[in-house]
């Protein structure tokens, strides 16, 4: 082997050797007696197959960043290879410094072996608990995504992105390797895709392993990359051709970033370097057992031969295994590694376990924040007006952005001005970096809007860009925000894991925009309606979700300023972008949003000793108006009818407070809701949602919830709240139906006035939501929209 | 214009002029006298731009079908481009067949046009209305993986997938281009794909448009594809290239599958072609309107100018636009397509919008199905052995299989053999058209278990197969089934919606079985562990949804079969996979899983005229386990209580008749669960869920749950229940604590036997669960799982 490459083998060796030794050994780490069976862990867990490849990598790219001082961070997309990157970061010194406890010595070591895949130990993927990793290898399709957010807005980072060749199979690895039409090489770092092809899954070959080599070159060529073939076994031909490979990929790199920081416009658009690194599944293992292939095969997948504790031959096939790496030359006296391979890596923040984009929260700064109450829009009286809420926010969104020009991107799948946010543009521009022709509109490599016909990449992006310590929010759809149900989960579970691992810093929180809400797909239909990631978000754990229903612009200018400035949240923020009612003025809105919910008096009518005949409850825009709309019919038609309205902004205040920190005691709770009346309440989600967060309260059986269940087709707005009988109708018949003093109280006869509704409600529906107490209903609780107590159907002339 | 697309350019300005009148107009259909306001719709809702692409591709796809007499079906990715799919279809002839009210004349236009996206109507998608559709557009990524599904054992189908530009920027399209490794063109259909290019989505343009050729046709050629360039703007031109280039890629086709079909084994494996159509965005519209460009540019993506009713300026543009097809040369005196339209179609079921194919019931054959009681495992009593659930089903699906070897597949990711399926090996192979060495394992091109890495391709090919006719059963691990929530929805509401539609007939349910579950990630950890599959589809309509959590082998066989047999459902089956005690012999199996659910009387000790105590009620094998874990604990100390054990197989039974078709009435569930006694639920998933579904219920407020909580790690089988307080002290504890008489009648003190629970689970917590009261426990009622009321970590010798 040439020279240059003898302590890097040597590296490698003792990685793999710290590697196997975590999946098999809890005792005799170094080997230093023969091997027994109490040395081997009773169960066996882990994954061997991909983790040579991972360790391999890593030494190259230490001797990379040691030669060019060039800052890294190490993306590892096959995530089971969990105890390769924590060798690597053991043999760095960055996992003791962080654990001391697993120091560097003999006790060290057999405390290092034992607590892989073990009880209270760590998981076998590249956790949160693994230093230098943002990327959590237990779901795959996200290592390209995730690199490029953490390039992005750092431009001297280089990432180091190994996609496995199982993960490339995936879609949203798939489609995210298209990312490089979307990075600037002037502004943004670099992503070095290194895809390993070892050929297996758990069961099953690889395809891209097994297409013809001029198929695959063709496909990365068509991703825009210029790939580099590194093949083979053999360690001294393999360190020569990939350590010659790496160097000239950094170089072609720093010339195009070179370049393109010297050129004006248009930033030259070249291709980006990678590797494909072809090398044997569980590369250095035994070549066979028992008669079977293993080395080169999928047997290599997980723990290659199961019995080392209780079989004496599989046990000395992991002993002979372990001895080829020599460790007797690889640790010294104490079990140190020893001097040549410590030695072996870049100092401080330069070791990619130790670097601080790898911990985003250490480089978080606070967004610069304007005054959100300057965007306030003016409300004359509440129940007024025709806003579109989220083009309210846009204006302040647009002004974050010009404060946070290198902190904060937009990601949307190509719904950013769909979703209202257009004004954003007058700022900055829509990212892009391929052809742009003269008629297109606000499209720049420098653009900070970040549009994809991707969620899977918005999503992977964002998360790249707040675990490395920036700020984002992401606009979608309400109905296809599910396809990111996953990523979301593998997310709030990093959150939650976190939280509990104290060097890891709080991160910017993830935030979440739905609109093109389940009440306003008039063309889109059935297919565009679902409203129920809330339900998804809402059974993560409490510390680290939250959900917020403002009902007009002012509240969610306020909801959207509090989430810009939270950490370490997912927030999920649903509101509409359709023109529509105001009802609170910026003061009150912020009174409102600090409670998180509360009764509006202006609407209510329950002064006095007795209290509310019903409380007519509401979260969301549209079950807000619906909801007034009856109140106000009510009030007209029978106005000794005492009613409370409550809107609720803050979804999560409803769970008891053991279940969730924004929980209401239950003294508060009832006291809003009453412990005894009936409470009819308009939710903007599937109805069920609302009794799964209010079962333990006292009133519990009393709450009488509507939403939508699943009633949808392509129909006016009016007609969508009709068919999952949200509308202001039903919820009036819903209050006559169930306060039972009402018979008695009332102006005109119970049965006759909800008859009356009922007919008002078919006559819209046969005439068209453009009728004037549809189109021109505002909130007046003394003059409500009309019932024609009279047949409708007999007043018009077209019937 | 060559004389021989003469015809076929009129029958494409016919289509043009239907959909365009579909988005625009309520009267006037035909242009007989000038367009007035009130013609035109009031809201003008739908998507133009992708819509004339769409109805050219159609038009030549005929000319092909009538020259060749090839079957086909036509899978349209844009899906927006709704408009374009009916006029075809009304054009064919088949949409007055299937709607009469929509006539061939004058007044069917009219109501072809005005039932367009407006109330009551139908939806702006290629939707479950659209005859010849199995694809709903709205949610995009899907047309290859659902083309191929419908290929797969169709050997004399081609399918023509269009994909859109915007709709190829998924993940799920972008990988399900590498379906060309699992089609063997010996037994399967072909797909042809048409990539088409016509630039812009919504706001952006597309990343493929703005590639520079050679890179697009090196990323298509490595996706296994020979492509095609077919671009330009004048029809003319378009019309001869497009028509030759399409013969050409049938002609490949016919040649790649004539070798296939005559050579022996390998299968050779060449390039399939495939089209890339350039064609502007909008074709044929307005070039400008109000000095901003329209035709070639995203302004032509949904209504190109939106004043058409009250702007006689724009109004007089769409009047030129659709006068610019010469509709008095396309339409008779009656309205009816001229005779040389009316001709270019073939005839019967050889047109796109009358295949069978697309409307799959019609050729759903049942499944020959083996007996599955004779795959029952032997339980020689309750709660004894350790049997492999799954793999006990993969001896059955196996036989089912070999019994149906045209009509039915498996599809996993990669896991079909960890999930203990692989005795289905036994009849057939994993698909797999790509290099095979000599050290494979079971892969064939004409292998019947579909698994790559994506559990988005192998949803879309289920749901491709089984929306033409066949059969299938997904298995996965359960955790990352949330990869395919939306597409879950999109197939849901298919089912939801064509129940309403009668010309189609019932297709095979979609069986998913949910395995790897949360309680079984021992070495993968928290990232593994997500139950909430079941709460997402419990959210749509009962009328399509099924949830089972069999609790051993021989109850998981008569769900199966069953789920097998059903029609237009999607059934969720979770069953472990790991060795775990049986409860039922197959006779009481039998009647368990027809009931659903049900006392086992054999774990009760509740006869007599009082009652039970409790009811410790379960849902899933672990929570079974623990739960007789814990009856048994109770029993040997507390002889005195009496339990009543319910087991839950049928989720949807909790809930109430009103809202499920399973529902148990509520006099039925009293019966079960006491009005008045405590229950002890252990659930598989998330707790709330069991309250969501009996929040109605008499005894509601007494159901207390134990389920997965989001507290998970690396670690054993028994260390998870604890940590979600499901093991079997806790439940014990829960019972303590909840049965008011326990103090008194009980035979040790009530807090003595509680704390001596406690400290039991902590010493296995500590101690490690191979201490034989985990790993020896079977079922014994006198003699229960011992507790040492002494304090158990005085008597070990290591402690």
């Amino acid at each position: 082997m040439d020279a240059e490459y003898g302590t890097l083998d040597r590296w490698w060796r003792a990685a793999n050797y710290l590697s196997v030794g975590q999946i098999y050994l809890m005792g005799n780490p170094l080997l230093r007696e023969p091997l027994l069976p109490e040395h081997v862990k009773p169960r066996l867990l882990g994954h061997w197959g991909t983790t040579p490849g991972l360790n391999f990598v890593y030494a190259h790219l230490n001797r990379a960043i040691m030669a060019r001082r060039q800052p890294m961070i190490y993306v590892t997309g096959p995530g089971h290879g969990g105890p390769g990157v924590v060798a690597s970061s053991y043999l760095e010194g960055t996992y003791s410094e962080i654990y001391p406890e697993i120091g560097l010595d003999e006790p060290g070591l057999r405390r290092l072996f034992t607590q892989f895949s073990f009880p209270g130990g760590i998981p076998s993927h590249a956790a949160p608990e693994t230093p230098g990793s943002i990327h959590e290898g237990g779901e795959l399709g996200y290592a390209l995504s995730h690199a490029y957010g953490a390039a992005f807005d750092n431009p001297d980072l280089v990432v180091a992105a190994v996609v496995g060749d199982g993960e490339a199979e995936t879609g949203p690895l798939a489609t995210s390797w298209h990312s490089t039409k979307f990075v600037d090489p002037r502004r943004d770092g670099a992503v070095l895709p290194i895809l390993h092809l070892n050929g297996y899954k758990i069961a099953n070959p690889t395809v891209l392993a097994r297409i013809a080599e001029d198929e695959l070159v063709a496909l990365l060529r068509g991703y825009g990359h210029a790939p580099y073939v590194v093949a083979g076994s053999d360690p001294a031909q393999m360190h020569a051709d990939f350590a010659g490979t790496l160097d000239r990929c950094l170089d072609e790199i720093a010339d195009i970033q070179g370049e393109a920081r010297s050129a004006g416009d248009p930033v030259p658009r070249r291709p980006w370097p990678m590797i494909v690194l072809r090398s044997p599944k569980g590369w250095t293992d035994p070549k066979e057992v028992d008669g079977l292939q293993v080395e080169g095969s999928w047997r290599s997948h997980q723990v290659p031969f199961a019995n080392a504790r209780s079989d004496d031959g599989h046990r000395r096939v992991v002993e002979d295994w372990m001895r080829s790496y020599e460790p007797e030359s690889l640790f010294d006296e104490r079990g140190a590694p020893a001097a040549d391979i410590a030695a072996l890596h870049p100092e401080g923040e330069l070791r990619m376990s130790a670097s601080p984009h790898a911990n985003g929260g250490l480089l978080l700064k606070p967004l610069r924040m304007p005054d959100f109450r300057e965007y306030a829009v003016e409300v004359d009286a509440p129940g007024t007006g025709a806003v579109e809420a989220t083009r309210v926010m846009g204006g302040f969104l647009r002004d974050v952005m010009a404060q946070n020009m290198h902190n904060f991107r937009l990601f949307a799948p190509d719904e950013n001005s769909s979703n209202r946010l257009q004004d954003v543009m007058e700022v900055t521009d829509r990212t892009w970096n391929a052809e742009i022709l003269d008629s297109d509109d606000h499209l720049a490599p420098d653009g900070r809007i970040m549009e994809i016909l991707s969620e899977h990449t918005c999503q992977g992006w964002l998360e790249g860009y707040l675990l490395t310590g920036r700020h984002g929010f992401f606009s979608c759809y309400e109905a296809f925000i599910h396809l990111v149900d996953s990523m979301f989960n593998q997310h709030a579970k990093w959150l939650e894991s976190t939280r509990r691992i104290e060097w890891r810093r709080p991160v910017a929180s993830l935030n979440y925009l739905l609109t093109s809400h389940v009440w306003r797909q008039d063309h889109n239909g059935f297919s565009h309606q679902d409203p129920g990631f809330i339900d998804h978000v809402v059974n993560k754990k409490a510390d680290v979700v939250r959900v917020y229903l403002p009902p007009d612009a002012n509240t969610l200018l306020s909801v959207a300023d509090h989430c810009l400035r939270s950490k370490h949240y997912v927030n999920v923020i649903v509101a509409g972008k359709q023109p529509a009612l105001q009802y609170l003025s910026m003061g009150d809105a912020i009174v409102h949003c600090t409670k998180g919910l509360g009764i509006w008096e202006w609407a209510s009518n329950d002064d006095g000793p007795d209290g509310p005949d019903v409380v007519m409850a509401c979260a969301g825009d549209v079950p807000t108006m619906e909801t007034l709309a009856a109140v106000s019919l009510l009030r007209e038609h029978l106005p000794d009818l005492r009613i409370r309205v409550v809107n609720v902004v803050d979804l999560m205040r409803l769970q008891p407070a053991s279940e969730h920190p924004h929980g209401l005691s239950d003294a508060d709770f009832d006291a809003l809701f009453t412990a005894d009346r009936p409470v009819i309440f308009a939710y903007h989600g599937y109805p069920w949602l609302i009794h799964r967060l209010t079962y333990k309260r006292t009133n519990h059986h009393n709450i009488h919830v509507r939403g939508y269940k699943e009633e949808g087709a392509t129909t006016t707005p009016f007609d969508m709240t009709v068919l999952n009988n949200l509308d202001r109708f039903d919820l009036a018949i819903d209050v006559i139906d169930r306060v039972p003093r009402l018979g008695a109280t009332s102006g005109v006869a119970r049965e006759e006035f909800k008859n009356a509704l009922i007919r008002h409600r078919q006559y819209i529906r046969t005439h068209g939501e453009d009728l004037p107490e549809i189109q021109d209903w505002q909130w007046q609780p003394a003059s409500g929209p009309a019932v024609r107590t009279e047949d409708p159907e007999r007043t018009t002339p077209e019937a």
